[in-house]
C-alpha cells in the first residue's frame, strides 16, 4: 500500500471504519506490528495460551510529552502493560492496542510511535495481537492516547498475591527510583540538570521469570508507577494489613534525580517509575533474588530496602521509613496530583 | 467509603495514582463492577480460562453523545467488545476497562455510566476483571473515553476465520440494520422521526453459542459496526478473495430507519450497528441457524440476505447487490466519514 505523504495528518475519516481506516491500518500499524497473531486480520485475535491460568491487565496511556528521553508513549505503553502482567506472575503472550487519535495529528509522528511500539513488542517477544483505532475531532484529544492490554500465562505453582505478605518478609527494589518522572518533567519544562536523565521504561518479564525460577515463594510483585514507591508500598500495606518499614539509606536514587527533586521540592518516593519493581519475599530468598535481579540490566541496582513488620490489628496498614539521620517518619500517599499525565 | 458530593467533578488528582485515585476507584468502580476477579485488587487480574484456546479483542469507545436512546458509552463498551470476542468464536470470560476522563467531568455522570457498565456486564455474565483510570486536563478530552478489552475461550472444534468462506455458502444477517447509527444521529442533531429509534446495542455471545452448537461448521461471524454492513461485507470479500452477492429485498430495515436515511441522504448499508451479526455458513446449515437466531431477542428479524459467489482470481473481492427493481449494483466501502464518533 502506498505510504502517506510526509505532511499528511489524521482526518476524521481515518476513524470511520471505511476505506480510509483500512488504509491507515495497513500503511502504519500492519507494517510496524506484523506478526502471525495480528495477521489473522480478524477483530478478535486467536491465541494459543497453552494453559488456562491467565492474567490480564490494561492501561490507558496519556503521557505528555509523547516523546521523552528514554522512550515515547508507544514504547511506554508496551512496557507498562507487559510489566503489569509480569507483576501478576504471568508470562506475557499477547498485547491488544487501542488508539484514540486527534484529527490533525501528524501521520509521521504516528508512524514513529507505531515503529517504536513494534520494536518494543519485538524486543520483549510479545506480539501485538489485535487493535482498534478511533479518531476524535480537533480539540477533543491531545494528539494520541494509547490503551494497551496484555494477557499472560501463570506457571503452575506461582501465586503472586498481596494477601500472602507476612511479617518478617524482605522488601526488595530492583533499582533507582524517580528516573521516569524526572525525565518527563525535565522534557516538559525544558529543564536542564547537567546530565540528561532518561526514563527507566523497560519490560521486566524476563527478570521476573528468572526470579520466580529461583524463588517460587515470592509473595508479591508490584511496579511502582504513578504515585511512585510510596503509593505502591501503601497499597500493599493496606491490602495485606501490615506495617512496612523501609530504610532511606538503602533506597537507590541517582544523584541527578535526587538533585532535581531537591531543586523542585519533590519527594523521589512520589515520583513515577516505568522499569522498576518491588518484590516482597521470604527473607531466606532475598540474597538469591538480589543476585538474579542484578544479572539483568533493569535490576543492576537492586537492593533490599526494608522489611515487613507486624500485622496491623484492624488497622489500614502503615508504611514508615528510617531516615538518613536515624529518625522514623510515616511514608504517606501523595495526597494530590504531583505530576499529571506521567504515563 | 463516603460517596462523592452530587456536584463533584473529576480533578487531575483523580488520575494521579494516589489517594484520590483510590477513592475514585472504591467509590465508583468497585461499587458498580464488584466481582471476585476485580476484587483481587491487583493490577493484573488472575483468570482461570480453563482452556488455552483464547481470543482477545479491544475497542476504544469515543461515542458522542455519551448517552443515547437504547444505551450509553458504558453499555456500548461492554457489548461491543463482548461481541468482538463472540465473533471470534469465543465465549467471553473477562473484561478489562480503561477510562480516560477529562478534568471537570461530572462524577454523577461517571457514576451513571459505571452503573450501566456494571449492569451490562452482569447481564452478559462477563466480569470486569481489571481496569485503569487516567485523567487529562480540561480541553484535552471529551468527558469520557472508555477502552474495553475482552478475552474469551474458544470451544474445541470451532474455528471461525474468513479464509474458510467458500463459494455457495449462505450469508445470514441477525436483524435490522442502521438502528444504532440513526439513534445516535437523532440524539446528536435533536432530530425527531415520529417514533423514537433506539440503538440495537446488545451482547450477542449467547446467540453465537447456540448457533455454534447446531452448526459448528460456521465459516465466519462478524458484527457490522462502524462502516456498516457494506464495510463488513467488503472486508470479508477482500480477505476471502470472493464475490458476495446480497439481495436488497431480503435486507431487514426498520421503516423509521429507512425513512430517516432517505430524509438525510444516507445509505443504511453504511450505518453502524451494535447488536447485529453477519454469519457466513454452509448453505445446508442456513435454515437451522435462522431458527436458532430467531429464538433470541437480538435475532428475531434474522434473514438470509445473500450467497457467496465465485472466487475472484487475483482480484480484491467484490460485493454486489440485486436491487429492489431487479438491477445489480456494486456495494462499495464508504469512502469518507459519514457519522464520526458513532461508537
Amino acid at each position: 500500500m502506498k505510504p502517506f505523504h510526509p505532511d499528511a495528518t489524521i482526518e476524521m475519516a481515518h476513524g470511520g471504519g471505511g476505506l480510509a481506516t483500512t488504509r491507515l491500518i495497513r500503511s502504519v500499524f500492519a507494517k510496524h506490528f506484523a506478526n502471525p497473531l495480528l495477521d489473522q486480520g480478524h477483530d478478535a485475535a486467536r491465541i494459543d495460551a497453552g494453559s488456562g491460568r491467565i492474567v490480564m491487565s490494561t492501561d490507558a496511556h496519556v503521557v505528555s510529552p509523547i516523546e521523552f528521553p528514554g522512550g515515547d508513549i508507544g514504547s511506554l505503553a508496551v512496557h507498562g502493560t507487559i510489566n503489569d502482567v509480569a507483576m501478576g506472575g504471568g508470562w506475557p503472550i499477547a498485547l491488544a492496542v487501542a488508539f484514540i487519535l486527534e484529527e490533525g495529528f501528524a501521520l509521521s509522528a504516528l508512524d514513529r510511535i507505531a515503529a517504536s511500539m513494534g520494536r518494543a513488542a519485538a524486543e520483549a517477544g510479545v506480539p501485538i495481537a489485535t487493535g482498534d483505532t478511533k479518531v476524535v475531532e480537533r480539540g477533543h484529544g491531545d494528539g494520541i492516547y494509547i490503551t494497551t492490554t496484555a494477557i499472560g500465562v501463570v506457571p503452575d505453582g506461582v501465586t503472586i498475591a498481596p494477601e500472602r505478605i507476612a511479617p518478617g518478609m524482605a522488601i526488595l527494589l530492583s533499582g533507582t527510583i524517580g528516573d521516569h518522572g524526572i525525565a518527563i518533567l525535565s522534557k516538559r519544562q525544558g529543564l536542564e540538570f547537567g546530565t540528561a536523565i532518561e526514563s527507566d521504561s523497560a519490560a521486566l518479564h524476563r527478570m521476573v521469570r528468572d526470579m520466580l525460577a529461583v524463588a517460587p515463594g515470592i509473595a508479591c510483585l508490584r511496579d511502582p508507577t504513578r504515585g511512585g514507591l510510596s503509593a505502591t508500598l501503601n497499597e500493599l500495606a493496606s491490602t495485606a494489613g501490615v506495617r512496612l518499614t523501609i530504610d532511606e539509606a538503602a533506597l537507590p536514587v541517582r544523584a541527578e534525580v535526587a538533585g532535581a527533586c531537591e531543586l523542585l521540592g519533590l519527594d523521589p518516593l512520589h515520583i513515577a517509575n516505568e522499569g522498576k519493581l518491588v518484590c516482597i519475599c521470604p527473607a531466606a530468598d532475598a540474597a538469591r533474588l538480589l543476585d538474579v535481579m542484578r544479572a539483568h540490566p533493569a535490576g543492576r541496582d537492586a537492593a533490599c530496602i526494608g522489611i515487613v513488620g507486624e500485622r496491623a490489628e484492624d488497622g489500614p496498614g502503615l508504611v514508615t521509613m528510617t531516615t538518613l539521620i536515624g529518625g522514623s517518619r510515616v511514608v504517606d500517599w501523595m495526597a494530590g496530583e504531583q505530576l499529571p499525565r506521567i504515563c
